[in-house]
């Protein structure tokens, strides 16, 4: 099984990315649970704007776009700006938004059967709402959302430090990060078993 | 198997209801893959307001949560107010907060291995936010969202028809719904056959 | 001037509200400010489901109308679950739906020329989008928002203390509550010299 | 007095845009009433991710950052993709967070006694939630909503036409949009008469 966590951090790198940290204990729990995990950080990729597969000279979306669909288990990870998902984050959404009336040889939209979730960090309020703007757009897509398959840190109210400036709250978003994990494989592995088929008309 | 309709319309009974109208369409289509269909008109109940499962004293939340528990597949039916879930929608998910915190014998929390699905009408735009709130709510309390599980209706831009009153659109949200039927009818499978496990830690 | 808070806890009277607690931080600032403050807690009133401003029999909807139309500053504070705003205030919009189509003397809507804000707490995350869902429904209705009229509570992440329970963060609630008291008023005097005019068709 | 337009379409020039269409009608109500109306195609400058005033070698956005802060009003027009803000509108409302903490001589920040709006269209729902996110964003950092000040276009439900290839509720768009200009306008006015203040503290 694959999983790809696509990091939509708004610092390229090599510049240190809490998103990161946080997916990255996510993805060693998948790792223990035998899945191959690749890592895409979108804002190294240019990524035309726009609303198709390929939006032509120099776009680096269609790459991306191969290893989602070669992974069983998607992962978006953002940070939380201005209480939103990153413009990064909107940008692979969008990018994403062509898979809804594309099908495989079965007729099924191409993200059936494939299952995704979120993990999200900020120096502020916004996860909850970050969470389901992240997974509405994916079902819309045609992903499936497992049961509490996100997790998420922030130190409240107002702005506060980042992840990787403060360690309280990282047990709660760990436990949280590995429940989602586990909950990711058996949904993907549920779906596999029994598959979604074509939509009737 | 089992799916439970619950009707967030702010309309008592028996005034005819857009959202049941539209719920039907889904109704139907789960009914032909031979699931049996509950359906609870909630505002017709005394709902207390809180976030435990028995609030007490003439409180008839306790009787929909156990129709809630007994089904495989629930489907949260709204209209859109001021672009929002119905003030009943929320009351129904507030009442189902419990739920993240009670656990059934194995450990899993209570609402593991159900699916969810929503269906919304509106005089105006919202749907898509109004699926993504409940979406959202609905993975955190514990339940699994297939692809593609909703469908809408309303005609812009403004101010518009109900659905019972105009019949544009109306093939688009029933052939919506017929999908949304079938997803939800094989994800419940799906997780029957390859169930969710209790979190790990 | 006058301002009303209307307090959307789903607790009933005489249950402490934390969400009255930090709203009585606004109240007070107002109040220094010569500000006339009335409170209503929504919860102890039978407000009927509905989009009209009397559903008739029994509803005590009316009585809180005529005290929003009697102010010139309109605060809503309320709990967050599950993410958004609490049913209690959802239904406190969905009755001031009506107030879109009913004018003034001059054809202007009822709410043109007053001004508004939220006072959000929570146990856990979620004030940001609480307060974009509030103001989006209040600038529908014809409220005006000023800059930063609004203040939040609650400590991160994963569900955690109520605001009574806690003195961490106070003071950036409060400080920020004093400023969205400031522009409440200097807004609201603003309209008063400079008011909006009736829409030109 | 001074309004910029920001056009947050993902389409780069000299591509025919929905929303600057629009959001044309509304610069023409404004221009009407002797307003000075400018106009930046995001896309078309090349606004670096990040969340600082300037970014560095090649950014383009502080020149925009400065046609902001020359103008009274500010709109943000922007198309609605998967149910939300584009990711150019996210990216603009990224580069403005910096504004929160810049302040002018008298020590308010920067965006106080500026008024904004929201210009959406689609071929799909999600207006409300859109100019939600949006002013939501926009009071954050400072700006004033007044009542009303937006306008949106979108037939339903499920995919349908863009503006500019059906009149269909062209005319409540742009009534809208005229009553949008009025308000910004005015309220302009009075926040010019009567200026919001520094934060007490």
């Amino acid at each position: 099984m694959r999983a790809l966590v696509i990091n939509c951090t708004l610092k390229p790198s090599p510049a240190p990315s809490n998103t990161e940290a946080l997916a990255a204990v996510v993805a060693e729990a998948l790792e223990k649970q035998g899945v191959t995990v690749g890592w895409v950080r979108a804002v190294d990729h240019d990524i035309k704007p726009g609303v198709e597969s390929d939006m032509g000279d120099g776009d680096q979306w269609p790459a991306i776009r191969e290893q989602i669909l070669a992974s069983e288990i998607l992962i978006i990870a953002t940070p939380t700006w201005v209480g939103h998902p990153s413009s990064v984050a909107q940008r692979v959404i969008e990018r994403m938004d062509a898979m809804i009336s594309e099908t495989d040889d079965a007729g099924c939209p191409v993200a059936y059967n494939r299952v995704a979730g979120v993990v999200n960090t900020g120096n502020e309020d916004g996860a909850h709402h970050v969470i389901s703007e992240i997974c509405g757009a994916l079902v819309d897509i045609g992903f499936t959302i497992p049961a509490q398959a996100w997790t998420y840190w922030h130190l409240g109210p107002g702005g506060g430090p980042n992840y990787l400036d403060d360690q309280r709250g990282h047990d709660w978003a760990a436990s949280t990060g590995r429940a989602m994990a586990q909950n990711l494989v058996t949904a993907a592995a549920a779906l596999a078993v029994t598959p979604l088929k074509a939509p009737p008309d």
